[in-house]
């Protein structure tokens, strides 16, 4: 079972009744059952967990549903209930919730399949179900339910084998047999809540998000995503999720490229929705997985390990091979293994005797292995250097089987001891996933600290904790809500139009991003032009329908004289009438060269409407696709996340000065790129994309040059500025 | 504990008495145990594993060692033991060994710790523990020893839970740790052997692989390497496991780059270990796996699973969030989901149901899940179109939990039968690694199907397996073990000296490798030399104390005139005294001006200790290190690899014709490779590196040249041809 598209975005976020009847979904004073073998399992499941209120089953043809006496209808009912599991076939489901709005019930969570996922027929019932709801909070359609393990309440039609808990990460998916394999997990990922969102035709996973920051007991938020219905309302609820100190994670499946779209530019082509999606986590501070195993792990880490101040790793081995392993892994994750200092190292040589290779990671067992209390003081030892985070890693034999794990367990009390004492995150990891048994991950969550299973992702659950540490800093500041809210595009009308060269540069030359000078003229007039703008010049042949003017042979760089104005004209209507149709235009742009730059730039925004506002910013001229050096950004743009991006590009080292070359006024290039992203936001949001490639960097001091300019606009009035 | 760094090779490889001493290791008639604690354990382990000859123990101060009653020293033995577990300190190992070779054992596990990864002390003993192992079979020093699960010999001082099997993958790993984690797997991973190589002072791990290559029940070979004693011979013997079909696949931890070397071009700042390491198994059709879980799946996929005949992947699904992330995997292993043709979904809709999303990957439960009989005809519907392997993404509650597993199971069957009857390699995989439980790993072994654990190392697993079958064709062929082991440089004595361009394309044109026609001259000769070439010319100052000539201003390009020649060279002159120390030379290189090229490449070659010749081929220019768009190879070089490489770049999209631009000639470019290659290997062994950078490439039909040299050599006779 997995959800369809999402419906129409519910964008007025969680008020009033629909928000009490949340709260009441979830906390239950008492649950009605309604349906047949799914609502009996769901009764069960509820039983099972320890629910601790009225339960009641509706079902008119049968007795009981798992032990419950069946009333005949909902009107049949002692009470309106808070919280309903309703398995009912599609039609019936709208019905029923026509009667459950009448008698005042709180949450419903709707079971049946057969909305808008099969087609029109469906979107029609879905439609009568959200007019059916009312204001009662409606969980699916088409969709497994809920599990409060917190306030013991299941809503779910399946078994699982977790436990009430105190604390924990709450997950919400999209598919519904993903939240069901979550439940599955041997790697004690107690969950706080699961919600299987279905098809989100009420309540949303930004609704779900809202609603579960105001519980002290989730730790953090999973998420599985096949596609966001509303994206800005979900950025406003990550930016409070990072005030609060609740750290996100996403598992984004569907990360293959969108489909072809109407588009003219490069902009285009390179800013797909998997870069979008990664542009919206990173801005929001939420850490993007790849496996369902690492979205666990990741939110181990930040229940149970909690978040580094910053990169630097102490880490522990009982042998050189997985001392290998955690320093290769660090490094591909960008942690730091800082070395002891002198003085430690010299202590630990005392410590551990002459042979040991003192280094971090440490691989400490040499003489000391199975000795809980010389095991903590050596930690506590090479941790009194300060680090950020430790990690010890540790496989151990199977639970049951006869192998002695009594040395192996000392050691994990010892680092466990040495930990907490350094009041840093911890974690145990094990090398191969199966190999941190349930006895040692106790150990671990009792200490404090995480169970982390499999190396690869427990140093990735590192990595992310302090990423999201750096990250959320800048979603903390008190304008943060303003900054990094997501621009929405107006609502426009007309058909769109592609201006041409000297169109698109008179918009951006408003926006105050400079451009060569330049005149627009007849063929007759070229040669003139040149004179007052002074050699050596460019020209172009200026059509709207010749975006990719170079290919078409309809530009001449670096005219030295009048002869070469002249003959330059010549060639390129000869080139030119090969790729348009119809007369060319008389229209010729002669432009001042522009001097060598250090580096051509690109940058590119795509008006989207999911997004809001896709910015590009890279390594520009005719290479772009081949070279894919770019960043991706979301609008607004702050100036010091649009420099990092930059500074993050290959191209960085050249904007900086390579090899004796002069470094390139990366500033103004930040200057042209703000005035752009302001041009999208405010003076003009009926463009559609608009590309500056190449932007020529200038030598510092010296300014950037946008020497191609391209636009598509909404053909409205007040366009073209 | 784990290996230190490799001993001097054995180059010899594994013959004669040794080889037969290795043979008795690993089928004994009868095994000693020597030591104390892990000489009892060892003997336990090898009770337990059913070892069912003699046992001896021996140690002069104990009456028994795990029951068995102990003789004082190896001459009281009955007879010379076939195989040995040896635990005692460094130097009696030494002295024990001597005593052993003198009865004539065959072979011996020595455990000990103390040789050369103790500095020089250990590196004498480990000297004399060679000299007094003779032609015995000696495993380590400093390691855990091996199993054989198949014959059921343990030498081996820990606890591990396997139990006997007919045929699996043989691990060998360098640390010993490793190894132990490894036995302590719960994915169904039963492997044939398992040797902890240790410090290889004998036997070093191309020595087990080609011993193990002659045993019917090793399917694969998982190795993790820190790093390989001898390249060459590890290549031969990898070439011959690709013919007779085991595949290998390696963990290699340590990746990170080798430290500075004495070097001068891009080469080798570009030419890691690390990617020498990745072209050293892309030729010898070796899988490399990131993580120990990867190795596992890996070796699984390739025992049970079975090696596709190509990338053609069809998949079922239980939701449509599983068939999302198979589909998210696939794209980025490389593995195709063709879509089912018009008739098979017409008989999946009359199957399925109306509803059905009939697609691959094929969510086909909503309407017969459970169904055993029709999963088995609809999953056989959809393998009729044909596909190159299939697999089922389920995943399971646990063991033991009271969640119903019978429709779940009842699917695995049906897909299985399909799978069987589809006679192609098939495995049934979970998204979440624990979720596939012993009882569906058992179902899917007995059906021969692989059981994989997690979605992204089992795709990577189907990914790897159709690799591996792709790859391996070349190292079949007759000639194979020719063109596919490596070169190996010949050894060379006196100095290394950087050859000037000059020297160096002297060098390169006697190769056969197109340079510029040029004259080298005085400054006083310069315009005559520029006169006599044509119009317009380049001009260089000519100096090996200038390796980076463009940074130090001593190059002019596209003079076109005898005063532009005069100008240029008075201004190289001033420009280079700042970077030269002492008189400037007297040398100028005057050159005819290349054509404008369609891509500037390069392509460098740098001798290695450890694999022999590393080739370095991509995109060039002054920005190499930037781009890092460069294929990394090994000599000796087949064309048809050269060119796949070549075709892998980015740059190869310029190669081809870029955006209406003309096609390079990339023919010409594959023989100036070629040609250089041929000069390292046969011509001038003593070249220490070559770079040619950047080679421009012209238009098809028009060749290449190559317009900078660069070469370092031994200073020896003949050197510079």
């Amino acid at each position: 079972m997995t959800s369809a598209a999402p419906s129409e975005p519910a964008r007025t976020g969680l008020t009033g009744d629909r928000r009490r009847n949340l709260e009441r979904l979830f906390a239950p004073r008492h649950v009605a059952f309604i349906g047949g073998n799914e609502a009996a399992e769901a009764a069960r499941q509820c039983q099972k967990i320890g629910f601790d209120g009225p339960m009641w089953a509706v079902n008119p043809k049968r007795r009981e549903l798992a032990g419950l006496p069946c009333y005949p209808s909902v009107q049949d009912l002692p009470e309106a209930p808070d919280a309903v599991f309703l398995a009912v076939p599609a039609p019936l489901t709208v019905r029923t919730l026509g009667e459950l709005a009448g008698r005042g019930a709180g949450g419903v969570v709707c079971y049946a399949a057969g909305f808008k996922e099969m087609g029109a027929e469906g979107l029609a019932l879905e439609r009568a179900l959200i007019e059916a709801a009312g204001s009662m909070a409606i969980v699916g359609p088409n969709c497994y339910g809920v599990i409060n393990y917190v306030k013991g309440v299941a809503l779910w039609p399946y078994g699982q084998p977790g436990s009430r808990t105190e604390r924990g990460p709450a997950v919400i998916t999209q598919s519904g047999m993903f939240a069901i394999n979550l439940t599955f997990n041997d790697r004690s990922a107690a969950f706080s809540h699961v919600i299987s969102s279905g098809n989100q035709s009420v309540l949303g996973i930004e609704d779900y998000i809202e609603f579960l920051l105001e519980d002290p007991s989730v730790s953090a938020v999973g998420l599985h995503i096949e596609m966001l219905r509303d994206i800005p309302r979900f950025a406003r609820v990550a930016i409070r999720a990072a005030a609060k100190g609740i750290p996100i994670v996403a598992f984004k499946t569907g990360a293959s490229a969108i489909g072809a779209r109407l588009t003219v530019s490069h902009t285009g082509s390179l800013a797909g929705s998997d870069e979008a999606y990664n542009a919206l986590f990173h801005r929001l501070a939420i850490t993007r997985v790849d496996t369902p195993a690492q979205l666990l792990e990741t939110l181990k880490m930040f229940t149970h390990g909690g978040i580094p101040a910053g990169r630097r790793l102490g880490a522990f081995t009982c042998s050189g091979g997985d001392a290998e392993m955690v320093a290769d892994w660090a490094e591909r994750y960008g942690l730091e293994l800082p070395q002891p200092g002198a003085p430690t190292r010299e202590r630990l040589v005392a410590q551990l005797g002459s042979f040991a290779n003192v280094s971090n990671p440490l691989d400490y067992n040499t003489a000391i292995w199975g000795h809980e209390d010389k095991v903590e003081a050596a930690h506590s030892t090479f941790l009194a250097d300060g680090y950020d985070a430790t990690v010890l890693i540790q496989d151990f034999p199977p639970l049951g089987s006869d192998i002695d794990r009594i040395s192996n367990t000392a050691d994990t009390r010892g680092f466990l001891a040495a930990a907490r004492k350094a009041k840093i995150p911890a974690a145990v990891c094990s090398t191969l996933p199966e190999c941190l048994t349930q006895d040692i991950r106790d150990l671990a969550l009792a200490s404090g600290a995480a169970p982390l299973q499999g190396i690869r992702d427990g140093l990735f659950a590192f990595a992310a904790a302090a990423t999201y540490g750096a990250r959320r800093e800048r979603l903390r500041a008190g304008d943060a809500e303003d900054r990094y809210r997501l621009a929405e595009p107006r609502a426009i009308a007309g058909s769109a139009r592609v201006l041409d060269e000297w169109e698109s540069k008179r918009l951006v030359a408003g926006a105050g991003v400079p451009v060569p000078a330049g005149r627009l003229c007849r063929e007759s007039e070229a040669i003139a032009a040149a004179e007052a703008i002074g050699f050596p010049v460019a020209i172009k042949l200026v059509s709207a329908a010749l975006p990719h003017k170079t290919e078409a042979g309809a530009v001449r760089l670096g005219l030295a004289s009048a002869a070469a104005v002249a003959e330059a004209v010549a060639a390129i209507k000869s080139s030119a009438r090969q790729h348009v149709e119809g007369p060319l235009p008389d229209r010729f742009l002669v432009e001042r060269m522009a001097a060598k730059p250090v580096a051509e730039m690109m940058v590119g925004i795509r008006r989207d409407e999911s997004f809001g506002y896709v910015l590009l910013v890279g390594a520009g001229g005719t290479g772009v696709e081949l070279a894919r050096d770019v960043a991706t950004l979301l609008l607004p743009l702050t100036r010091p996340d649009l420099m990092e991006a930059i500074a993050g590009l290959k191209i960085a080292r050249i904007l900086e000065g390579y090899r004796g070359g002069p470094a390139g006024d990366v500033e103004a290039f930040g200057d042209a790129v703000l005035k752009l992203a302001g041009l999208a936001l405010e003076k003009d949001r009926s463009l559609l994309e608009i590309e500056l490639n190449p932007v020529m960097v200038l030598p510092r001091g010296r300014g950037v040059v946008a020497v191609d300019a391209l636009a598509r606009s909404a053909d409205v009035a007040g366009t073209t500025g």
